[in-house]
């Protein structure tokens, strides 16, 4: 398994790559859909194929919570289990964990928490969340980190810096199959330039075959997470691959590939999507609004998916105010297909050396004077 | 557009039929999978026809409320509206209304009720009901008629016949576009003989290209049921297709096609698998209980379908106890299938001429000597 450049353009620090896991080939940059509990919402193994998804990523805690992780392992792994054949990533289940709040306990050795199902309680350490995602059985795992809140003090973000590094270490350490499971670390530090710059190098020094940029997009202005990636990704090596955790608004991931991203995760696309807002060319549509209720034209007129081609504004308008579940499929299925086609946009202006046109092109077209994401 | 009978069994009432209509020919018997709202709940329409289902009910009822059949015309009519290819039959939406109870209150003119969303007052007579079937275009539409409880005394009963005759009549006359859309009569009676015989009589006299028997599988035992079907089937002409409204469960299919019936609809089979029940072989299975936890064999081991080939009753059962849609998605197509392929082994059997022996041993493998549905 390895990770090569094929490409990089010559105008902006983006790059295409391709990455060998034990389940294939995925080139780079990628967005990765959610499945968060081993299934993307409402969609089907075939229909992620369909759409040209590459890798799917899923949730640690959610799976070891239900149905547990040894009952995955018995059913073969968890592409058995969920019957997805291409890559996986399954995260660490830290930053699940650092979000229930006053519901987990930390300490050196690992964190204590309670069930946010059933209230019941679980100690997480490094070599624990390793050790179910061996069994798991993902392509690409994650070190168990702590993510802190950005908003946090200096001497709360060095702490955590220290401790993702100290359980960065024994997560390798305990990795039992680093022949078919990548085991990437995380790089925390906040906002601050020198804590990233410590972790960066901590991490660093692990030598994982993958880097992850860990704590952003919860919460922070997207200026101040362009800062952070515009001094942290000089630091990473050109060889490994280069994952931007849970960050996806159509604007985020031009602006991450420009510095160096090769990989991405949001659920943006499939939480909105069951909320009746989907992405277009134009910007954003609230599909469910009554503005559409007499509009027979597709969701994007620009968009050539199994959505658009067969269905209007006007009947996906009519499954949402009715409840129809065929709704949520139809959003998400668009979403996610117009997110990988951006991507695909995306690669070929790094091969056409016009990738920042691409973007203030993109950028404009969608609206994104208004600063929503 | 017409109906003809190709093979009848030599040994039951049973017949095989193909009933031609302005969108394609459906091989009778047939069992219609029910899309209230313009949706067959979760399935896409590619989905329906790898399915193997030649048509599809939709409702009145439900579509005059939302989005309206105004709406539904300008969209092209129902089949681009939802885009469906294949034939659609909507019924009348008196079964809807007449359910409504102390919502509604009925006079010879028509019935005035309260939609059960906002409480707003509506007036539909056969004339509308008619009206609101042209603009929605399906290829079989259904007189309005009044159905009654099954446990209603003989006066009462006696009313409804009277009054859906007269209805029949006036559906027939105000129906405008005979050429492309065929108008069924419906037969009530409830389950009093010589009422059944009085309503054929009465809405044979008006010369129909289809009839329905309403006014059944509305509460009362099975065997009843069989009984009115036996005094009344032998009344209706060979040469045009007989529908048994809202019967589908597998026994009273392979019953009702026995007796002579060819086409049937049936919410059941959506209905129980968005509820975590799958209809298989060997009878009912309800995956979401605990006892299919680690059970990775398919739903029904001897079906070959999309769900049985791809997934396992744990995975399955996860999704349904974390709440993820493609549970639902996957138990319904696993119904539906189930559903079109006994027809399928129904039709087989009648060529063989051997359909009470299949009878046989398909309940006792179902089960049935248990008596559920």
């Amino acid at each position: 398994m390895s990770f090569k450049v094929l490409y990089e353009c010559s105008k902006t620090g983006a790059r295409i790559g391709e990455l060998i896991t034990a389940h294939g080939t995925v080139e780079t940059p990628v967005f990765m859909p959610v499945g968060t509990q081993a299934t993307v919402k409402t969609m089907t193994p075939e229909e992620l194929i369909e759409i040209g998804a590459q890798i799917v990523l899923s949730n640690t805690y959610h799976l070891y919570l239900r149905p547990g992780h040894k009952l995955i392992e018995k059913a073969g792994g968890l592409h058995r289990f969920m019957n997805w054949p291409r890559p996986i990533l399954t995260d660490s289940g830290g930053f699940q964990i650092f979000s229930l709040g006053n519901l987990r306990e930390i300490t050196d050795e690992g964190v204590t928490f309670r069930s946010h199902l059933d209230g019941s309680r679980h100690f997480i350490t490094p070599e624990k969340a390793i050790e179910i995602q061996n069994s798991l059985g993902a392509d690409i795992i994650m070190c168990f980190d702590e993510c802190v809140p950005y908003t946090c003090e200096y001497e709360e973000v060095v702490s955590s810096v220290e401790r993702t590094a100290k359980w960065a270490a024994r997560c390798k350490e305990a990795h039992r199959f680093p022949e078919r499971q990548l085991l990437f670390g995380i790089i925390q530090g906040g906002i601050f330039k020198d804590l990233r710059h410590r972790s960066t190098k901590q991490i660093l020094s692990l030598d994982f075959p993958g880097y992850a940029i860990g704590g952003l997009s919860v919460g922070e202005p997207k200026n101040l997470m362009y800062q952070v990636l515009d001094y942290t990704i000089p630091m990473l090596p050109d060889d490994k691959p280069r994952y931007l955790m849970g960050v996806g608004s159509p604007d985020c991931l031009i602006e991450g590939v420009i510095r160096g991203i090769d990989m991405f995760d949001c659920v943006l696309q499939t939480r909105i999507a069951r909320n009746g807002t989907v992405l277009t060319s134009s910007g954003k549509v609230v599909v469910r609004n009554a503005r559409y209720s007499e509009d027979f034209s597709p969701l994007d007129p620009e968009c050539d998916c199994y959505v658009c081609r067969n269905f209007t504004r006007a009947y996906i308008r009519h499954l949402f105010k009715t409840g129809e579940i065929l709704g949520l499929r139809l959003t998400t299925y668009h979403n996610l297909y117009f997110t990988v086609r951006l991507m695909d946009k995306i690669k070929k202006a790094i091969k056409e050396n016009n990738l920042a046109e691409f973007r203030d092109k993109f950028l404009q077209k969608y609206g994104y004077e208004e600063k929503e994401n």
